[in-house]
């Protein structure tokens, strides 16, 4: 039973499979392989446009660098108040970005609203050069509270931004398992609401350590290659982070992988509702958050599930953690069983 | 017949193995598992010391962590002019480092002589503060000419950086392959001869992509993690990185695979100098540096034999590179084969 | 009727004196002359105690310097949301911080109350290293909002601070404003109260452009010459910023002058009360802030009065801004005239 | 007889009044003044063109700001191995540029010669992205030997850079030194030869604390506001800067001082030689070079004579320093008299 994280599960069978195929022979470094360039073409393909692509081993590596080669040093990047990059990189965006600003929002179910946006913009006008700069927003693709962003809320979003000369960031460490839920194909839900850089998880999907910085406009990931070297996030025997994203996205794996998650996490909503625990967040996604009793939680830790407390200022209007109760966050993965799901539930329901 | 670098070989079967069997079942993400810690065990039986431990995925996040870590943003790290930190990380050192200063020092084989060293510090007094403060020195160990560091050489220059109050670092990213040619057990070759951190590789030995930062001195690795996480290089699926060190560590593994790199180069050497190509530099470890005929150089070629023409400032005194001649590098590493070593010492000897 | 800000004022008469005088003769640049070694002894006297003092230009130049010094590049320093450092400098203390956050905290009237304070750190706690690690909290004496700190209100804050490891920055662009409002001396007002480091502003006071870093242990000023020297702020004809200190704190000229500004605020305070308009805040040094009707605004405007029209979030309970009118930030400095005040008070008295 | 260095001296009678004068009244902050209006307007009409001017406090600070802004942080900056930026600015260029690196050239009298430089590009080329891309040129003028670039020098420099996409920048601080010893106008010895931008200074002339950063082309500056002002360097009573420079420029004030630096520089060069001290390099500006015996070093430090002791890599080829001499470098300004001049010498030649 555990739920602490979809990077507590391992690789996915496809994906390890991949890697031990690529591993046949002598290929040149960096990047300068055939598996790398195929890569590269396909998420051209996914996405139906010409990209840009820069593979990098970790998530906050490829947030920030993203958010770094789209604002100066005097930029500030918006993102909500929980979002991962303002509450669990360490500072990283404020690092590779040489000092860049974040400027953190409210949100109900931790996603950015367009008016809650557009008032945050206001004081940035007139005040300059004593004023860092709007330089984008980032959203995140689930975002942290499990809740997704239709392609028309990205577009109002994108909009605003992009009529201030900001871009368009979206975090999408889970991409793929919103992609499955919206009815929309990634070019729809990217680029086409307005998205100009993304970070295109595959780790918490199931690869073993492969993130893809895409930028939607070539133009704008001049230098890149610089800025990911000089970050040590160019990996040297390029081929295996290629081979994870290769087979992650050959024959759709990736929205099956994601569709399973997701498939688990319905279940689990389920099974909480049933036991009168409501999720607190539409479940739309692989995340489930929902408040426990303090006796249900003891008696699910004591059968060893694993799981993070959580605390959130984003709750919806009216729901509050009554004395003894605890957030908690549990997160289900392509590796997650049905059985485990219901133990679960099961232990839960028994109060 | 590939030569190219010890990173266009793929990965050991012990480390592939071992990533295959770490994929069992569900683990708290970074670094938080049993694999992990023991690796960073393992790591300080092996250089009989309490050491701290950091695993990140490239060798230039290695160097460029470690280096950031021992010197304040105004600090100087000197190094060999050819050293892979001064020329082929895009400016990692400095960019970690906040601005730091790389000062690049001459030295026959790449390697950075005590008087050197020593002369080059000497305008660093006294003028404080227009200058940079020395901060660190970098050698590498196997050097870039493939030659290697004596114990007692790294102690000459251990005591002069001591004496100024600078750390001394070790790119050791083919550490293993200058360990099976000296005679010298893995503390003696540092920290013993006064080394403060090592960038331990294990990704050109055999490994995927596994590097370690190395500290001899705990105290002097606070705060490593934050630096770590927030440059991005902490892995989420932590298990397999560990994984990879574990088993290059097990049963003498990279010793063995850089014992077999080394013949490799012997041979080669041998081979090349039959053909009347004797090596510019002295073959200590698994780089060959030859100046062939451009007759030569075309067969070679001709052949499929994949290998980089280099320059360098550092050639033994009296040896220069005739017109018409050039310099290259063949590197060997655990997978290249005896047929392919002699296959290319014959087209050599052809002429 | 200039009321813009303390910087409109030109420089006190005793300090253009003095930078006339400095003018004789030939002086070693950069620090090393009989007049800077006098004003950093003198610094020492006056706040009783032995410290470190580095003269900048800035005041932007004095708290980046000073905050960057006292937190690593993954600290997080706290600061009220509207203070000079989180809005008015473009992000310079993330600049010199090489990406330190700033924390945001509310408190009315520009003040960060000691429990908002501990409330602030309570998330950040056992989720290392993906969390910056609070550093430092920085209080602006006199605040934005013209209020001031008493020191056990600051021995509060420090207490909190330093039982986490952090240090407390002062903001004294306005030092000397607050002092004579407050029935304590330098020291009981700065480190006596637990104050780590000081910006010590002259420039507002009525020097031309004179801050000192001031550190209360110089052991946290190791290497700050460098840290200084590379941010272009070691001024090197430096007699002249040493003059400005000098005759700034010669015979109690500092005081004097602030004595002078607050007694005008004092003065533009009971006007503005007499016509209906009490300021917002308390006004204890030389900043008013009245809420205006718009005609009054208007009338003001007209009458060739300067002044700032300002938005805050951190009003008194219970008063708000209605519409048309506006809240407007009123400045006296040393230089304000007794004229000026009566005069806009009387044209705002008109309504 | 103070030759220590040009700041050393005090500030120009014509500058200290102009400041006294611009004491008047209450005058918008942080160059939102007339008198800084104009001063940009006066700059662009001495160099011929439209101009983006930023007045800044220090030399150190104009460079590194000048240079950051046309490199990005994977930037190589090339300058003469003892230019002012590589050897006395504490990397304040890396530290502004976000760890850009400075690449250091050999060149006789401290200049950078146009193959030197040709050749010091070529190893940039190829090696993308593990190497640093050449992004500026640095020259000083006058170079840190007292010897000035020909305009034919610079447009040969620049048109290298600017083939390979990189930009010139002119380390000005002693210009007007060179513009009154060049027959050229200030037009002709910058962007008509190919300088994008200029520390113009004008401290080391005679002012108190007063540089500028020109851009001869207003699109090259775009941010340079925010970046000015998050690195401290805006000067919130910005009047007093630029009234500095109304005085400097107004008149030919600046080339007056700058003549008589340069005529006290040749009349010392000459009382040397005829002591039988020959310069070590011509005499082209302010700056004098000599070899001293032992015997005429202590004797003109007995009598109390200010300069130092210099160590230098680019002596004329056949000079050198014997056992017990040492070089001297003697700076004249516009504060130089005769008589000290003459003192000197004749304390020279009495041997």
């Amino acid at each position: 039973m555990n739920f602490a994280s979809d990077n507590t599960a391992g690789v996915a069978p496809e994906i390890l499979d991949a890697l031990v195929r690529a591993n046949e022979g002598f290929v040149l470094g960096y990047g300068n392989d055939d598996l790398t360039k195929g890569v590269e073409r396909r998420i051209g393909e996914i996405f139906e446009r010409d990209v840009a692509v820069f593979l990098v081993p970790t998530g906050t590596a490829a947030n920030a660098l993203a958010l770094a080669h789209v604002s100066p040093p005097w930029g500030a990047v918006f993102a909500h108040n929980e979002a991962h990059i303002v509450t669990d990189e360490c500072g990283a965006p404020e690092f590779f970005g040489n000092g860049l600003k974040l400027i953190g929002l409210p949100g109900v179910g931790c996603k950015v609203a367009a008016d809650t946006f557009a008032a945050a913009l206001e004081p940035y006008r007139g005040h300059a050069p004593h004023q860092v700069i709007p330089s984008a927003l980032s959203i995140s693709q689930v975002s942290e509270a499990g809740t997704i962003y239709r392609p028309d809320e990205i577009a109002a979003l994108a909009a605003i931004a992009h009529a201030r000369g900001m871009k368009l960031h979206m975090d999408g460490a889970r991409l793929a398992n919103a992609l499955v839920r919206l009815n929309a194909s990634p070019a729809e839900a990217t680029w086409k609401a307005g998205v100009d850089v993304l970070s295109f998880g595959a780790t918490k999907g199931g690869a073993m350590a492969a993130e893809a910085v895409v930028f939607f406009d070539r133009a704008l990931a001049a230098q890149m290659g610089e800025r990911r070297k000089r970050a040590g996030h160019l990996v040297s025997k390029h081929r295996f982070i290629a081979a994870q994203f290769d087979a992650y996205l050959r024959d759709d794996c990736w929205l099956r992988l994601a569709r399973h998650a997701n498939a688990m996490a319905d279940r689990l909503a389920l099974g909480l509702e049933k036991a009168g625990l409501a999720p607190v967040w539409p479940v739309e996604a692989n995340l489930v958050f929902a408040i426990l009793p303090k006796a249900v939680e003891e008696r699910l830790r004591a059968a060893g599930a694993r799981y993070y407390v959580r605390v959130s200022d984003c709750l919806p209007p009216g729901v509050a953690i009554g004395p003894g109760d605890v957030l908690v966050r549990l997160v289900t993965s392509f590796a997650t069983r049905e059985t485990e799901i219901d133990r679960l539930a099961g232990i839960a329901a028994k109060a």
